[in-house]
């Protein structure tokens, strides 16, 4: 693309570095930026540089956190013994919003996936094994995604924590609620009868 | 969403004002920029505060430019005379990429769209109807898109120079190249009919 301003060309290469954008977008995002009143993007100019300079991640969990420890490590009300492994902040979001868990989580920063280059010493692993062999948990959930790399990294995780006592758990895999099960895949309806729960608690659940 | 992070939030909320971008989006971004070395959100940050806050626009055709003129409108080896008429600067860079165009342009920044709440004050068509008058143009090419509020825009501005000595002309609407005939819709395909060319001019243009 031929632009004829160096400041919109820098402008439009920096936003397509981000993931899912490229140069039309780029442009067209720009572009609208310099039709919206300046303060909008001196907001968001603003707003990056400082979620990027100013962030901490909690060190206990190592999910995002404004303080040293996030809101959720900092409650006295949740169980501290009850971890659940996530792969990313994202998950935390989505599991806190469904309101059913009050334990604390422990944030890997992603998954085992030798094809992008990210092995166990790129992921939080170690903080979670010191925390496991301390004895300061007593049940530990894999919440990761149901893939290759989740597998692999609940497997890698496991392996390291075997000879300790703490019960470890993973979500359970089944057909969606309200799906239909002519439309389900075979795997997961196959996981869904094997790991059959009894009527009743089904009934407790909402 | 529930953040656990006012910092997070806040990035998020502002990138989610971009068009085409919602929280999720947002969020995805922001995450990844969270992922990437520092210096990659900042001289993003930066580029965008400086485009938005260093940005010319030509004072004579309205198209963005780092100068008072842009490198068009300045350069000595393109027509003056002939104005090409388009509705925002990607267009430019659509005709210019096209190399088959010497002429100058004159972005209008929009079109007359009153669903939108855009009228013909909020365009550059003023300083056109002025450049008309003072006789410095002599051919106008209207280059709008197709649309009801490309026409409207046409015609608008067509009336307010009627009188003058101008030649207007609008670029050529039939069947792409590489296009099959089948395929193409009845309007474009009525209109290649009607305004067909010489078989010998189809030659030249490459």
């Amino acid at each position: 693309m031929d632009f004829s301003s160096k400041l919109l060309e820098n402008a439009v290469n920096e936003v397509s570095q981000l993931p899912g954008i490229g140069k039309r977008t780029a442009l067209r995002l720009v572009l609208h930026l310099l039709k919206q009143p300046e303060d909008q993007t001196v907001r968001l100019s603003e707003s990056l540089r400082q979620v990027r300079e100013e962030i901490n991640f909690c060190k206990n969990c190592h999910n995002i956190s404004d303080s040293a420890l996030c809101e959720i490590c900092a409650n006295p009300n949740r169980d501290a013994q009850l971890v659940c492994v996530v792969e990313d902040i994202r998950d935390v979001m989505a599991i806190e919003n469904t309101s059913q868990y009050k334990g604390h989580y422990h944030v890997l920063g992603g998954k085992i996936s030798p094809m992008d280059g990210i092995g166990p010493g790129d992921l939080n692993i170690p903080s979670l094994v010191e925390k496991v062999k301390n004895e300061s948990v007593k049940e530990l959930i894999f919440a990761l995604s149901s893939t290759m790399e989740g597998d692999t990294t609940n497997f890698y995780i496991f392996k390291q924590i075997e000879e300790s006592s703490v019960t470890t758990t993973t979500i359970a895999r089944g057909i969606s609620v309200g799906d239909e099960l002519e439309y389900a895949d075979e795997v997961t309806l196959g996981r869904s009868i094997v790991n059959r729960i009894p009527f009743e608690s089904s009934l407790k659940s909402s």
